[in-house]
C-alpha cells in the first residue's frame, strides 16, 4: 500500500517509510439512459496513490499534492464518459488518469465494491428503470505503476449453507478436544473470493464474474465436504479449470457454525432438526489455490 | 411493552410502572429432512413477557419468573414438533405457552426476522439442500393475552431504486428552501412496512407476505412519482385492496437521496446520469394506511 | 409518531391513518470559539413532522409541505444564534420554528443524539481546543404541539460490569429450566435510560443528565443484585429520589451474559476468573419507575 | 497469511498456495479475584495457524489437523494460569502451545483486540470490583514460526479533533480541484496505529501502550497542521523519540471532512462555528515512520 522514500530526516535516525493517500468511499450511481432501457451502476470506489509524498509529510510542503477532494471530483468526472460497461475499465482508466495527474504518483490503487440491483419484474417482463437490491457484493481491483495494469475481481458476502453432506472427522485428539466427530453436519460459509487476470486487457470481466460465482455454488453442492479445507480447495480448482484467464483465486470462509441445540434434557430427540446458529467465535480457513505458470 | 402495576412501594410516592422481560436474538435454525428434500428455516426470535413482575423488582424474590435462558431453551425445543411451516404459526404456539408456563406473565410478545434463503440451482433444478442467502428479511409479530391473539408481519429492509419517473415540485418555499424543483429525479429507499391481520387464524401467511412484497414493487413502477408520500399512500392502498385479510399497513420509507453531482464546474453536461448516492441525513417519510370496518 | 387524518379516500374504505415525515440524521457540529477556549456540540438531529399532510399523499399536492431539505437547511441556520448551550433548549427553539413554518404542522419532535467529546490534557491542562472522543451517548428529545413542549433526555451505551456481588437464584424451575442457581456471576449490561422532566423550562439539564449517569454507577455498586429486574428497579428509584425535576424514567437493560467456561473437562479449576462473554441471545429487561403526582 | 506449499496437484498445473486456519473472535473474560480488588481483562482473541495443510486440503485427510473448536478450548484453559497480565505475554504462551500443539503448524499469528474498562469512582474511590467500558481499543499482535517471537502492539478507534490550528493550503490546482484552500478548519480523525517491537522480552507493554496513546493526543495539539500527512509524520516521530523499544509505527488517518455549513443563502454569516460532518466519502492517508537500524 506505499513505497519507502528511503531518506533519513532526523539525526536519531528515523525517517518516512511507506506512505499511501487518497479518498475512500466514493459513493457513485451512474445511469445511462438508453432508448429502451436504463441500465444501473452502484458502486463504492476507494482510490490510494503511492508516490513520493515526503516534502507534504515531512515539510508540510503540499506543492505536488493532489487534494483528495480533486480525487473524488475526478472519480465523478471521468464516471461521465468512462464508466460505460465493467468497473475493471474504468478503474483502468482512473489509474491512468492519476499516474498522469498527480507529480508525484507511482502507483495507483482503485477498488471498487459494487452494489448488485435486478430489475423489477412487473407481468412477468424486467421493468425498464425500476431496480431490487439483491444481495453479495462485486469487487474489483484496479492497480497500475505506468509500467502495466494489474486487474483482479471479487465476491463479498455470498452467504451459503448446506443442510447435510458435509462432515467432520478423524481430526487430532488431544488434550483441550472435546468436539464429537459428525459424518452429517450444516455447512454455511461467507464466501469472499479475490481474484487475479494473467491479463486485464481483453476479458469478458462479467461473464466470468458471474460464473466464477455460479461455480462456487455448484461446488459447494457437488461433493461430500471433510473439511471446509478440502470445500474450498476444490471451490478453487474448479474456477481454475474453467477460467483460463484467471491466474489465481483466494478464499477466505468463515465457518458459521451451526450447533445442533441439546433436546435430550427434555426428552425430545433432535436428529439433526433444530440448530443454534453461533454467530462467534468462527473457525477461519483461507487460502489461495494458483496454477503453475 | 408492558403494564402498570400501579403499587405505592416507598413512601415518596414512587413506585414501579410498565416492565416487560424475556429473551432477545435467540437464533434459531430449523431443518425439515422431507424424503426428497430438505426445507430450512432461520430465523431469529426475541419474546417478551409482561404481567406482575413486581416482587421480583422491588422485593429480589424471583420465585415466580421463568428465566430467560430457560425462554431460550423453550423456544428450542418447540420448535421441534411446532415450527413445522409459517412463522406466525410457531408464534401462536409459542404465545399460548409462555402465558400458561409463566405464573405471572398476562401478556406475550413473540417478534420474529427471518433470514431468507434461495435454492441453488445446479443444471437448471433446485438442489435438495444447498441454499444461498438473499437480501431482504421477513418479519412477524404474534401477541396475546390469553383472551385472543394478534397476529402481524412485516418486510424489512427492501431496497428499491427507479432511475426517473419521480419528481419534487410545487413544494413550500420560504427562507431556508434552497432545493430546486425537479421533475426528474432518482428515487430511492429501503422499504419497513409492518402490517397486521384482522385474524390471525386462517391466512396463507407466506403466500401474503410474497404478494405485498410484490405489490410493493409493481406499485412502485407504476405510477409517476410526485413525492415519497404518494408514492407511500399508493403502496399502502394496493396492498389492502388486494389482500383483504389486512386490516392496515405501517410504511417506513427513507429517502435514500441521489444527487446529480455538479460537472458544469468541468465543463462537462451531466444529464441525469453521474449521482452521489447521500447516506446522510435522509428523509423519513412514515405513514399508516388503513381501512375502515 | 402521527395523526389520524379520519377522512376517507376510496369506496372501499380505505383511508390515510397517522403519517409523519422530517429529516432525520442531520450531522450538526457546533463550535463555540470563546475567547479562551473553543466549546464544541457534535449532535446527530431527527426532527419529525405531525399534522394533515393528506394532500400530498392522497393528491400529490405537496403545496404546504416543508421540504426536507429545508428542514436541514433550518436545523444549520437556527444552530448559529440558538445552539449555545444545552441541547434541549435548541431543541425548543426548533420545535416553536417548525410548528410555525409548515402551515399544517401540528406536532413537532425533535430528537438529539449527542457524542461527547473530552478535552485532551496536556501537562495536566484541558487544552483549549482539542478534543478526544469518549464512550456513550446523550440523548434528549423535545416534543411539541403549540400548546406547550415535552422534555425528555436520555444515556445511550453506558456499558457497565461487576465481577461479582450479582447472583440469580430461587427462580421458576419447570420441564424447560436447565440453568443453575448462583449467587456469584458477573453482571454486565448496556445501559440504556430515558426520562422526562415535569417541566423542561428550568432545568439545569447538563448538571442533571451528569447526576442521572453517576448515580447509575453508583447504584450498580452499592447493592448485591438477585437479579437485573432489582437493579433496574434500584437505579430508577434512587434516580428519582435524587431528582424531583424527573417525573419518570424508564430502563432498558440487556443481560450481557458471562459464561464461566467448562475448564473441568481439562482437569483445571475455574471458580470465577474465566468467561466466555456471551454476544447473543441475551435476557432484556426493560421497566419504568415513576412518581405519583 | 500463509505459505506455499508447492506441490502440484493436478495434471493442469493448478496447486494449493498460501494457506492458515483458527479461530476467530474468541470472546475471552478473565477476572483476576485479587485479595483487595478485582482485575478484568476483556478480549477478543483471533488465532491463525499456518504450515503444511495439504493433506485436509486436497485429500480431505484432517489427521494432523487441531480443529478449531480445540483452538478455542485451548484459549481458555490456557488464560486460566497464563493469562495474569499483560496480553503480549499470553500470546507469545499460545504461540508457543500451537506450534507444539499442531503436528504440521509452521507458523502461529494472535490477535488480540482488548475492550478497555475503567473503574467506578464511588465517593473519590475506585470501585473494587465495578467497570465502566471506555472509547476505544487496544490491539496487539503476537507471531512466532519456531525460531522467534515477533510482538507488536496497536490502538484502535481513537476519535479525536481540534477545531482550529490547521489548515490545508497550496496544494496543486490542475482541472478538477475545486476546493478553497482555508487556513482554519477542522481537524478530525480515527487514529488507526499499529507498531512493532524490536525485540517483545522485556517491554513494559502496558505502560509503552498508554504512553503512546498519550503522546499521539499531545502531539495532535502541540502544531499547526498544515496537512494530515504532516501531522501523521509527527505523531510517528514523537512515538519513536519517546520509546526507542519501537522499531516502526503505521498510522492511517482517515480525515472525517467536517464541512462550514453554507449559511450566507440565509444572509448568516458562519465564522467557523456551524459544521456538517460528513461521513463519506473521507480522504485516507497512511504512512509508517520507522527508525534506521
Amino acid at each position: 500500500m506505499a513505497r519507502a522514500t528511503g531518506s533519513e530526516t532526523t539525526a536519531g535516525g528515523i525517517f518516512l517509510g511507506k506512505t499511501s493517500y487518497g479518498k475512500s468511499d466514493v459513493r457513485l450511481v451512474k445511469v445511462r439512459r438508453g432508448k429502451d432501457r436504463h441500465e444501473l451502476t452502484d458502486v463504492r470506489v476507494d482510490v490510494a496513490l503511492e508516490g513520493d509524498f515526503e516534502a507534504a509529510h515531512t515539510r508540510g510542503d503540499n506543492t505536488d499534492l493532489l487534494a483528495t477532494d480533486t480525487v473524488r471530483n475526478t472519480v465523478y468526472a471521468l464516471a461521465k464518459d468512462h464508466l460505460t460497461g465493467e468497473i475493471e475499465k474504468f478503474g483502468k482508466k482512473l489509474v491512468e488518469h492519476f499516474l498522469e495527474a498527480g507529480p508525484t504518483v507511482e502507483r495507483v490503487r482503485v477498488r471498487f465494491t459494487e452494489h448488485l440491483w435486478d430489475r423489477i419484474t412487473v407481468d412477468g417482463r424486467e421493468h425498464e428503470h425500476s431496480f431490487v437490491r439483491v444481495a453479495g457484493e462485486r469487487t474489483a481491483t484496479v492497480e497500475g505503476d505506468g509500467s502495466g495494469v494489474r486487474v483482479g475481481a471479487g465476491i463479498d458476502d455470498l452467504l451459503v449453507l448446506k443442510t447435510t453432506n458435509s462432515g467432520w472427522e478423524g481430526f487430532l485428539r488431544e488434550r483441550y478436544t472435546t468436539l464429537p466427530e459428525t459424518d452429517d453436519r450444516i455447512l454455511s460459509t461467507v464466501v469472499a473470493a479475490d481474484w487475479t487476470y494473467y491479463d486485464g486487457t481483453d476479458v469478458d470481466f462479467g461473464g466470468v464474474w458471474r460464473g466464477v460465482r455460479e461455480q462456487i455454488l455448484v461446488t459447494l453442492t457437488d461433493h461430500y465436504s471433510p473439511s471446509v479445507q478440502n470445500t474450498l480447495y476444490r471451490m478453487g480448482k474448479a474456477v481454475l479449470e474453467r477460467f483460463s484467464e484467471i491466474e489465481k483465486v483466494h478464499l477466505s470462509l468463515p465457518n458459521r457454525h451451526h450447533i445442533p441445540y441439546d433436546l435430550q434434557r427434555f426428552g425430545i430427540e433432535n436428529e439433526g432438526e433444530v440448530f443454534h446458529s453461533d454467530p462467534e467465535p468462527y473457525g477461519l480457513i483461507e487460502g489461495t489455490v494458483e496454477r503453475r505458470t
